[in-house]
């Protein structure tokens, strides 16, 4: 029903057990694009509901059977008119996911095919919300699973690996190091790979995020769509998302796709920037929203094709502006997002001061992470002001705060 | 459509804008029940769906219009076969709300109260779930929000309010003296009570979790159900769901209902124990699941009556029990709860053992909050063990996992 073809090659491969990225291209410039047969697949609106997990989908999921208990997707759509100064803010938040970020489409997926493929055991190298998915998700199944991270990540996400029952490798070391290491553990000991960007399928997972919102608008578009990136793979899962369903003829355009990313981990910006033929740039990355902190993004090749075919762009948003857009999004929405996942309102701002969104457009922002994910960024918001416990103390206060 | 009515003297009201409790009973004794007209409702099983927010139960709410955006309800039920030696564990995980617990599906009510009575202030005092939901589900409304903490709460239970804009007066006293002069100011100055317990609509908001159970069971209810308790609102609220939908005529039998105490915050066990006619026995408290740390609960009449209606119960845990229970129930099945969504898993083992639940029962457990609120109790779990990043190393780490 599928085959896998090289995003620079553009070869096709036929799919198997250990095939993850283009044996010509390498890692880097040789990940794998999951193709369908679109005239064979027979597809109906009335087959999707707003509230549906993503196996909803598997029509155009590379898996043949979806054996994720937990519900991952069905995420909720929030709509705002006349906001912004544009007809309507869109926010789709996936923090509600089992672990609270937008990983659980793409470990969902992951879990699937290794069960498919008859491993007994899963392996990823991250610190954060790829970890803690493959932990959660993974607990109430068969598989084993081993997480790789740096000895020296926060204290509260490796926390929740050991919560989930994983077998948490903390390596005295960098986090490079510890994905370098995993990946060649997972080789030598034949476990399945949950490494983003180098296994093709976790990205169909995550184009799930799109679907959706499709679905959540009545098969009408919005006419942009924001997210953070670090990798590269979410955004070109959106993108993936919006042209399926478009050569499937559920939808007549691709909404633009902006990318946003921190300013000192801009390392897709430039290599977009740079122009064709895209060869990746890398850096040394630096910012407080850590899910998008990527000096060495692995999708980048994909991210730049794809924004570029949508008509869409990236843009930089420096961490203040992701810090003042996670207390400007709660206040105005009331969802809480974690810095990478509030970065994607930080580049709305700016690309609607930018005129990149029209008056008279629908912008979509992806909310990736649950802002409790994260407390600590915003702990200096906290006002240091102690009121006595008396009547007069209170309402003089609380006359400062009405005026 | 509905009336009021004392849980003890059983006198009966109209409902009005400044009325909360009975005037002959008190705050204490006398708070009230919504108590409907069942005859003259027309329901459907057909009217209701897993994944729909709690407006769907608007039929048998106490509110005139519906008026909250984000999505509160429709939170998943997880089923597991065979398992613990019984038939059937069902974990219904509230940790998927809006600001992640339980209590929107109070706030979403009290909103709508505030709306229908044309209130524009809204408070609580709380350093917890109730207040970062009031904070988190007001944020997108006109309503202004005032929350009442002790100063000395957890700074990132404070840092959330804050995030969503809302009016944090830190009171620089215990939480009693923050609770004590919210009351006096929000009368004061005519504000809307969003403080549980004392204002009866909330336990009706809090009912639906319930009320989804039934609908995700087909209408065939299970046999026991258990819950933390702190001030014994969810608890009663889980009673008067099953009640409504009884009365409907859309279940057959009302459910078992065990509620869960810490061991030395057991003011409602003691009261319970002690029999009829139930008179509160208030403690000092004392536990690290804060959520249901309550030394003096406001709804501790009700708790006792429904569950005595019910043939339930209640029974005692450990803090040590309830930290195991977090990660074995995340272990188990992937859910991960706050200490007080855990403690229903630590009272299932102890229910299991204690005979209170046949082998031939389903049980359903109530995790009532995310277990990302409370990180710092789960820090403990961590191996302190660092591997150096060369192959030799971590496959001998990984074999000592293994065996």
């Amino acid at each position: 029903m599928y085959k896998l073809r090289c995003i620079t090659c553009e070869k096709i491969y036929e799919p198997s057990r250990d095939l993850y990225t283009c044996p010509h291209c390498g890692d880097r410039m040789g990940t794998l694009e999951v193709i369908y047969d679109y005239d064979n697949i027979s597809i109906k609106k009335s087959e999707f509901y707003p509230e549906g997990d993503i196996s909803q989908f598997s029509k155009i999921l590379p898996i043949n059977q979806y054996v994720v208990q937990l519900k991952v997707g069905g995420t909720p759509l929030y709509k705002f008119k006349n906001i912004l100064g544009i007809k309507e803010l869109q926010v789709k938040y996936d923090g509600t996911n089992p672990t609270a970020s937008y990983k659980d489409r793409a470990t969902a997926i992951a879990i699937s095919k290794a069960y498919e493929f008859n491993y007994d055991t899963i392996y990823c190298a991250s610190t954060g919300n790829a970890a803690s998915s493959l932990a959660g998700l993974t607990a109430p199944t068969k598989l084993n699973t081993f997480i790789f991270v740096p000895a020296s990540a926060p204290i509260a996400k490796i926390a929740q690996l050991y919560v989930y029952g994983a077998n948490v490798i903390q390596i005295d070391g960098t986090y490079d190091e510890a994905f370098d290491i995993s990946m060649v553990v997972g080789k030598k000991l034949n476990w399945y790979s949950r490494n983003s960007a180098i296994n093709p399928y976790l990205l169909e997972g995550k184009k799930t995020g799109a679907l959706e919102v499709i679905v959540q608008n009545n098969f009408e578009p919005p006419d942009v769509v924001l997210v953070g990136v670090g990798d590269g793979t979410v955004i070109s899962s959106l993108f993936k998302g919006f042209y399926d369903f478009y050569k499937l003829g559920l939808i007549n355009k691709i909404p633009k796709i902006i990318g946003i990313q921190a300013q000192n981990a801009d390392a897709i910006v430039r290599t977009f920037e740079k122009g064709k033929p895209y060869t990746p740039v890398d850096i040394t990355s630096s910012t407080i929203a850590d899910s998008i902190s990527v000096g060495k993004p692995r999708d980048v090749i994909k991210a730049c094709k794809y924004v570029e075919k949508s008509g869409g762009t990236f843009l930089r948003v420096s961490d203040e502006e992701i810090l003042k857009a996670i207390s400007e999004l709660a206040n105005l929405t009331g969802v809480f997002g974690e810095p990478a996942g509030a970065a994607s309102y930080a580049g709305l701002k700016k690309a609607i001061k930018n005129n990149l969104i029209a008056k008279d457009e629908k912008a979509c922002i992806f909310v990736t992470g649950n802002g409790l994910k994260d407390i600590k960024s915003v702990e200096k918001l906290i006002k240091p002001i102690k009121i006595k416990p008396n009547l007069e103390e209170v309402l003089s206060f609380i006359n400062e705060v009405k005026s």
